[in-house]
């Protein structure tokens, strides 16, 4: 048994949740927040038996992974600005830092 | 030293925590939700001397074990259906997943 | 790796998280309650080398040990008492429960 702790991006967390799902694995979801560098996050704890860490670590990656995403920018002029098309820029979203924790022991009750 | 990490329904954590209080244990409740499955539930991470593991594990099962409930079904017709008396119908509350983790070390300053 | 997990007060939260970031320590912050014990407090897991482990210690020490500290008391008797002075009294603030955890693989994805 393993405890797989992910800390992950709010807005990969539903998809990653699914994916977890499908494939029958028990998460439970703790609010959390990356404290003062990365607002907005979620950490995952996952129990699984250690053959199934990897594939945990795998669903983790498919569905986290740090990625460039080309985002619209606020025009900084505003609504009045209409001679302006703001260019869409390259930010850096997702990303998971994870944990796998050895368990001493498990039970349900 | 372990650390004892137990996923269990809302409601009974209040029990459990007092229960857990009058033998002395030191416990911390993190926000939590079950992922997609099991909503409303909390985390309890709990220290204890290895000694004291067996004690904090039937503490849990004591009041948290998974059992049957009769519920009175809310009637699908509302209050104008007077002649109609729903059945009460069984179903599954509490239940406790439990992580035994080892410490390395434990400090209190 | 170590996974090093701190209850702490809500109130040396800023300032450790501030003492662990110029330290490039990443931090993730739980919301948490001190079950019906302790209210208002906040866990802190910081994934950390072996080798940091004893600088993580002493930032968390350094930053939450509990010590005493004056407090004025709230007069009982409200506003209308214009002449009794209240005497500041002494109360034990902050403190850290830290548990410092084996970790078996880290990822970053
Ligand atoms: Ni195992
Ligand atoms: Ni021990
Ligand atoms: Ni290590």
């Amino acid at each position: 048994m393993k405890l797989v702790m992910a800390v992950i991006q709010d807005k990969d967390s539903n998809r990653l949740l699914q994916a977890l799902g499908e494939e029958r694995f028990q998460v439970t979801k703790l609010a959390s927040t990356g404290g003062f560098l990365k607002e907005g996050n979620t950490t995952l704890i996952i129990g699984c038996k250690d053959e199934n860490v990897d594939d945990v670590l795998q669903i983790i990656k498919d569905n986290c992974s740090q990625r460039e995403q080309m985002v619209a920018p606020i025009s900084p002029m505003g609504g009045s600005a209409d001679s302006y098309i703001p260019k869409p820029v390259k930010v850096e979203v997702g990303g998971a830092t994870v944990f796998v924790l050895p368990v001493e022991s498990f039970y349900q009750f």
